[in-house]
């Protein structure tokens, strides 16, 4: 198998994946664009945006009135408030910052946002929940928020295993699930399905020799969503 | 609510549940048997036989040619295996003991029997896992042993929360769930269906008088797989 980045191909030479200026790929591995959207906004759907789209389908969540929870506003949850949205679900945004909520109800079009510290107010009545944290947290609050039968599903993935309380998921018949990313076909089908719905990606297109500054920023949590290196005109400009 | 054991009914009395020598019920709650079944070897039905029955079905389990593992050889255990073999499920039962082999094997009807420290030889070959352990135990190894999209169901109980490895379950798109039980026309359908395929728990029938020995028999783990107190021939012999 070969990887996108930094594998050896058949012939030596070394995969650049994303870093190239030019890739030959197969027909059969080609996603196709509209020619009207904007590709800076669309290189995270073919990242983020398929492991939201793949798992709200997967699991049942892509449905008309299902009340969906999005844990953590970043590249992945703030596409998956807009997909969710898009298949006609109640979206409620879970944040322990306060700070997070106009960009969750006015920008992102949630339905209501909920600080994790009130989360008491309203157990019981979310059919599944979105977690895209990648830290280390608690997840017995998130799987009370759920109704009987709700499927708690794992986009992050914390570097130490989670402590899973089994009580609590085993009387309400609940579900912990983790994904990691969805197939080609499904991919074109979520590309079409976002361009339909004017879902894309909030991102910051930078050249190549903003990456030490962005990398910087990134530590900070200072991106929304996420930095898109702008290869091409980079290598125009400082090329021979 | 009036829960079966120890609360206290409208006329003030105490429920004894299944201490009792009658029971009024309204006819909705009561589960018929056929005539020519063993109500000994049925009472285990209507708590553990109802637990697999329900989870096998509801996690899709309950289709031919599914490869089913079973950790645990107890109550659950025991019927899990038999629930499972007659839906047409190809059975592994996964033990720390070497002695339950022959049990498994030549008893219960599994097809395999699995060494829990052999279990690298077989990962992912299972489509889901009946998990029926109260003790706190890894369970990334039996993450490990499903196949992409394997289930691994919960029923017992620890008491402390259980290490989730976030990534092989997020890789593998695979689900931990838990499940407590069914409701009463399932249960109608799995007693039918249990006469209809000869699954009986192995039960020891005792007399009231037993019941101290019964409970130091199953600190030592030696019951199997469930003791049944004989409450109506008790009563007939002890009172005046």
């Amino acid at each position: 198998m070969i990887l996108t980045y930094s594998t050896i191909y058949h012939d030596r030479t070394i995969a650049y994946g994303g870093y190239s200026d030019t890739v030959i790929a197969n027909e059969r591995y080609i996603i196709r664009f509209l020619e009207n959207v904007s590709l800076e906004a669309n290189t995270l759907l073919l990242c983020a945006g398929i492991r939201v789209y793949s798992h709200l389908k997967y699991f049942g969540f892509a449905e008309v009135g299902k009340h969906i929870g999005v844990v953590g506003l970043g590249g992945l949850g703030h596409l998956a408030v807009q997909f969710a949205k898009a298949f006609g679900a109640k979206v409620t945004v879970i944040s322990t910052s306060i700070g997070k909520k106009e960009e969750a109800l006015e920008h992102l079009g949630a339905d209501s946002f909920l600080l994790s510290r009130d989360q008491e107010q309203v157990q019981s009545t979310m059919d599944g929940i979105i977690d895209t944290v990648s830290a280390s947290h608690p997840i017995l609050p998130l799987i009370d928020l759920m109704k009987i039968h709700g499927k708690l599903v794992l986009l992050g993935a914390p570097e130490k295993p989670l402590k899973l309380p089994v009580f609590p998921v085993l009387i309400g018949r609940k579900i912990v699930a983790g994904s990691a990313t969805g197939g080609l076909k499904e991919i074109q089908e979520m590309v079409d399905f976002a361009a339909k719905h004017n879902i894309t990606a909030d991102t910051e297109l930078i050249p190549m020799e903003y990456v030490n500054t962005a990398m910087e920023r990134l530590a900070k949590g200072d991106a929304r969503y996420q930095f898109v290196i702008d290869v091409g005109n980079t290598l125009a400009t400082t090329e021979p």
